[in-house]
């Protein structure tokens, strides 16, 4: 899988961050592509990479705040424009249909791909297919905003080859049913246990993003065993009281839910624009010192994964 | 007065073409900056120019396409962020409040400055102060298209002061009267005109920005007398009957208007896409051929005029 930041700022667009959102690209078969939050000029962003807006089939929105949602109505219009005719959901807080219906609507822009928009409950579970299962948990914010939490199925693991050659196992389509992990009968009679043929399955990926929030243990909980966290880091350590009042976590905090949720990396965004490029560095430092494979993200930066 | 094009294209963003919006600085004492329509990425635009969001008083929204709205809620909240209390007036067609006021209120973007919002109709007067009156007109579109025609008022002519020292008018406060040209009585029993020692009075502006229109006879009254019209060109001269099927001008039909209400100079903006920069010259070629003084707006051209 492979992570694009298109905007990982906070609150108003700056020259070099432009506001949140950012696309997970699953690389699977269908080239599907799932975008998180989906600020103004998210569409811009995207013009200055190869991700095509028709690929994109899930929209899922943290919370209602401008910074993660004044992009909505131009993609989705674009993406129209563009001839794109697959479907498309967008998942978000209450609230989500009635600005992408009012801002369509007063536009007249007429979509000519299905859209369908649905509204979260903490602890909903979005879905559950053969490849992943997604589920929401309310975070810790001035509005309701929400964390995703998307757990890859494993996948099966390979069939053995020269396992099947060393017990002259004669090809043919039964080894489909062996890859499948089942017991197959041989025509000269031997009983071959699938289990023993196929080697281990591969673990699926989980991974936690997270909307605005302050600091909090459900946080942790929420992100247990995670392979990555995309976790916010408005503020530094330091400005840990400003973080607290606008419902904000620091690079240390968000480095802590790392630690105690036992993950394997986190990667920050949502930087202030108070701070610059010297600053980066310390605020890298910080959360490195509480948990060392963190990363900051810059617009673009590009993360492969999995 | 400096006029700073912000997006010059048109339907969707392009790397090079931002979707519809311009700034005119009328360079007055308290610094005013009127904006005209505000396609998404506007405040993005505006981030690499010298506009500060404080000064725009004003913005003229022409119609409710994505493409010349999408970009408000952000801009008018981080205007408000960004600290401003100065007051706002937004002038578009019905449905404009509602689209502000949904996007406001679902996102719950506080703004810490008065914001009036006044919908348009045809033949509307928007305002008429000491310096400015502005009136609009619907034109033809697919949904409905204001134009804003301009006036600025005259500029009262100089005090003739060499004149003045000629006619041996003592100094004192009585030239401010004279300069108002109004007539004085000099203590020596002299009775002085004031419409003899002023000079003729600078004539105001008279600028008319178009929305997105066909060509139509209404239009060319609407520019009559104009030192400057800011017309939609989406097409080009061969391309006549998509601008017709779609509500659009092409350059050729846009100079004609030009021509027609005898207007001093034309720059035309909203151009599609389709057409690189090859194109761009033969463009203005074939408008100059109708009309000689047309530009072909870039995003982040300047033009100073008055």
């Amino acid at each position: 899988m492979k992570i694009t930041f298109l905007g990982t700022g906070s609150g108003v667009p700056a020259k070099h961050r432009n506001v949140s959102s950012f696309a997970l690209q699953l690389m699977n078969k269908t080239g599907s592509i799932w975008l998180f939050d989906c600020g103004e000029a998210t569409q811009h962003q995207i013009l200055h990479t190869p991700i095509k807006t028709r690929r994109i089939e899930k929209i899922f929105i943290t919370h209602l705040h401008g910074d993660h949602i004044y992009g909505l109505p131009g993609l989705l219009g674009s993406r129209s424009f563009q001839g794109a005719e697959e479907p498309l959901t967008v998942y978000g807080p209450r609230g989500i249909e009635e600005f992408i219906q009012t801002s369509l609507n007063v536009s007249q822009t007429c979509l000519k791909y299905p859209l369908e928009i649905k509204e979260l409950r903490a602890g909903d579970i979005l879905m559950n297919d053969e490849e992943w299962c997604v589920r929401c948990e309310q975070l810790e914010h001035g509005i309701p905003s929400f964390g995703f939490r998307l757990e890859q199925k494993d996948t099966p693991g390979p069939l053995l080859i020269e396992k099947v050659k060393e017990a002259a196992i004669p090809t043919g389509p039964h080894l489909k049913l062996l890859k499948e992990g089942k017991d197959i009968t041989l025509e000269d009679g031997r009983v071959i246990r699938g289990k023993d043929f196929v080697g281990p399955p591969k673990p699926g990926m989980i991974i936690a993003v997270l909307g605005d929030t302050r600091f909090s243990e459900k946080s942790i909980q929420f992100c247990i065993g995670a392979d990555l966290i995309i976790h916010e880091a408005t503020f530094r350590k330091m400005d840990e009281q400003l973080a607290n009042d606008y419902f904000h976590s620091t690079t240390v905090q968000a480095a802590e839910v790392a630690l105690k949720a036992d993950a394997k990396m986190l990667i920050l965004n949502h930087i202030s624009s108070r701070y610059q490029s010297p600053d980066i560095e310390e605020l890298l430092h910080e959360a490195r010192e509480i948990f060392p494979n963190t990363f900051i993200a810059e617009d673009f930066s590009t993360f492969n994964i999995g």
